[in-house]
């Protein structure tokens, strides 16, 4: 699976359910939101926009996604908003395979420059992404368990420490035929408890 | 790395943070615990004996691990009790390199008998575990962000659905120097925001 095959099995609507740990409270912080994700394909103009953004030539991009997303937190303040939009642009590095490259993009949540992230494709065919911001750092790791469950995991570094770990669980909307039926309270099967 | 030192990597005290999400309530519960992990050479009597009570030859186990953990979650019962321990015997199936193989378990949470799981490391050195039960099988995979921070996400799926997806951050006792300090409300930095 290539990366850009990746984003397509992405497209749709998706109920994210959060978690995230902040490593020095020893707290977790729990939210939801709801994600909606269209591919792009390379000759998109927003596509092509982003591209020259960063001096980029747009006849090496083989496309990207429009993301939009809506969400809370449980430590939200008042006038805490998580309702946000990004487009990136996918740009390979490894010769036309396309399971390794740069991600550009129009803008990262925390600030408003223009941002380039490395993106990877693993052994197991789950998406990794680096990005690295002025004053933090961010890796993040996508994994499909089906065509409908999406989970993805990533650790925040500000200062050079770690700073949160977040885990997401994503439910593809309209078809949660995937959906266990026989929750019940967890059991520690794990050999390390 | 192979999966022995992975092991002696996690020899110690561990605090861990738990966030379990159950799937089909849509809904996230957290729990901590505190893990020791003792590494075990391949002459120990306890590894010894989990291969025997396998069938296995000892001389092909190059050793394992005693864990021990003591923890509780949010949702449970009065009488519930998270208290366990466990052996296990490592036997590489890879001619010797160590990076896969048979893990041999004295006895699951869930039932009594003997379990044996196949674990693997990734290209990324991160071990996965899968252990196949009568009635569910878990994935789990576990890293090392810092020397002092292990991460592990595990999915269980019970009768052919997925029923939980977990999330653990763990933190080494006694030695808390990765500890971010600039914990704050998480951002949406994600490009899936």
């Amino acid at each position: 699976m290539d990366a850009m095959e990746f984003f397509r099995q992405s497209t749709g609507k998706w109920r994210s359910q959060r978690t995230t740990h902040h490593l020095a409270f020893r707290r977790s912080e729990t939210g939801e939101s709801e994600i909606y994700v269209e591919a792009l394909p390379a000759d998109d103009p927003r596509i092509i926009e982003i591209c020259q953004m960063h001096e980029h030539d747009p006849a090496t991009s083989v496309g990207g996604a429009y993301v939009t997303w809506q969400g809370s937190m449980g430590w939200d303040k008042e006038d805490e908003d998580h309702t946000g939009s990004t487009v990136f642009a996918l740009v390979p590095t490894d010769d036309g395979i396309g399971r390794k490259g740069v991600l550009l993009r129009e803008r990262g949540y925390a600030e408003i420059v223009p941002v380039a992230g490395q993106y990877e494709m693993d052994d197991q065919d789950c998406l990794i992404l680096i990005t690295d911001y002025d004053s933090m750092s961010a890796i993040e790791r996508f994994s499909f368990p089906s065509n409908n469950l999406r989970m993805r995991t990533s650790t925040v570094k500000r200062f050079g420490g770690f700073s949160t770990a977040t885990f997401c669980t994503e439910f593809r909307i309209d078809d949660n035929a995937d959906a266990g039926e026989n929750a019940e309270s967890p059991q520690y099967f794990s050999v390390f408890g």
